[in-house]
């Protein structure tokens, strides 16, 4: 039986959601520490699959995975979701389990992704979101920032703005929307596109600030893309201030 | 030089707002803290005065304070406030610092205050929120709790609503006000009035939570009230939902 679940984590104390080490060492991975539980209760080492691969430190409102477990093993969706709940860390909550079919992916059927990056204005201060935000020293010019983000949005290859980058991997991706919600306190930038590279998000908001900071023009955003080499894109942004928001399927 | 201070601090990993031991002790709590860089900054003993209490494990989105400067020690209130944030720890933040009169003192001044409690309902999940709200597991009827808040507004006597009452000093309090906020995944309760008694908004909200989970009636407050004893209230609700919210002066 396959299941797909809903997980939501706060990244602070972790590796990222990929393990580390082989199934079941529960190291210091979401993923670990999610086959640890799953091994436990299936009896079994048991191997669950992320969409989304966050990174050291960053966060999920709703990561998607999906894991297959035996037929003799029985309970109801609800059951395995409580039984989880009870053995997991409080820092990762399973929200939802359902059926799925048998050939569900979570990554390899995901045709989209929802990411937010967070920012608190340096004017402002808010010690309960200081592990969830990134905290920008200076005074940001938001209007430029859209008109950069602009320039971003659309099918482009994205090489400049990827980490370690595969020379044969393609860094073609598209960007469906960039949206910004700004109050008085923060801007919360959200990245919506087919899917992301390693470290893409992260670059694409510090690249972005430093347009707000006035350090860039709007425009180099063009020149950026066309130099494919990530030494021509900003500083990689902090990863506290990033949540995977939400994974899209057909 | 008397300065007023707006402090924000996250409560988790501290015993409450007032100092256990001496002056400058710096022990785990926020006046402690906040006496050891004050004295730090004006190379002698100093004494800083809250407006509320807070509990141990119980957060302030806006506490109030006032300390009285020797006035040798220069410095605009934006270098002391940029001083004490860069020895605070990060869960401790002054977010304002501004030169009050001589006689300004922060609790005998205050005129009311607004306390927030937030509660997660039994069906939302939020990792984010898990120690700054009460999970509160079961169904809460909010129409049954509102009913039973509108039996406690006004001034009352609320020593069955008081841990460890005094039998000299008066327990006698004006509620102003009790909204509620609510949404799909919280509710939160905002308790107005000029003063509140130790435990006392924790206390109401632990029995509001059990009208709300039909243990008890909204019309058993006017019985409650008239007790005077704290045995007949309900249980104290934990800490970390508990949120010093605003200091109200003249």
């Amino acid at each position: 039986m396959n299941y797909r679940m809903k997980i939501q984590y706060d990244g602070t104390r972790y590796k990222g959601w990929q393990r580390q080490g082989g199934v079941s060492g529960s190291d210091a991975t979401i993923q670990g520490k999610m086959e640890a539980v799953l091994s436990r209760y299936v009896g079994k080492e048991i191997q669950i699959d992320g969409a989304g691969r966050t990174d050291a430190g960053v966060h999920a409102m709703e990561q998607i995975a999906n894991v297959h477990v035996p037929e003799n093993v029985s309970g109801t969706p609800e059951e395995l979701k409580e039984y989880i709940n009870e053995y997991l860390p409080e820092d990762i909550r399973v929200t939802a389990v359902e059926r799925a079919g048998e050939r569900f992916h979570s990554r390899l059927n995901a045709i989209g992704k929802r990411y937010e990056y967070h920012i608190m204005k340096a004017t402002s201060e808010n010690v309960f979101q200081r592990k969830y935000a990134w905290k920008v020293l200076g005074i940001l010019n938001t209007e430029q920032m859209r008109i950069a983000a602009d320039f971003l949005v659309g099918k482009h290859d994205f090489r400049s703005f990827c980490s370690k980058a595969s020379k044969k991997k393609s860094t073609v991706r598209t960007i469906r929307s960039i949206t910004f919600k700004e109050t008085e306190q923060d801007l919360v930038i959200c990245f919506e596109g087919d899917g992301f590279l390693y470290n893409m998000v992260r670059i694409l908001v510090g690249t972005l600030v430093e347009v707000g900071l006035g350090k860039r023009q709007p425009e180099e955003m063009l020149e950026i893309l066309e130099r494919k080499e990530r030494k021509y894109a900003g500083e990689t942004a902090p990863a506290q201030g990033l949540f995977l928001a939400k994974v899209y399927y057909d």
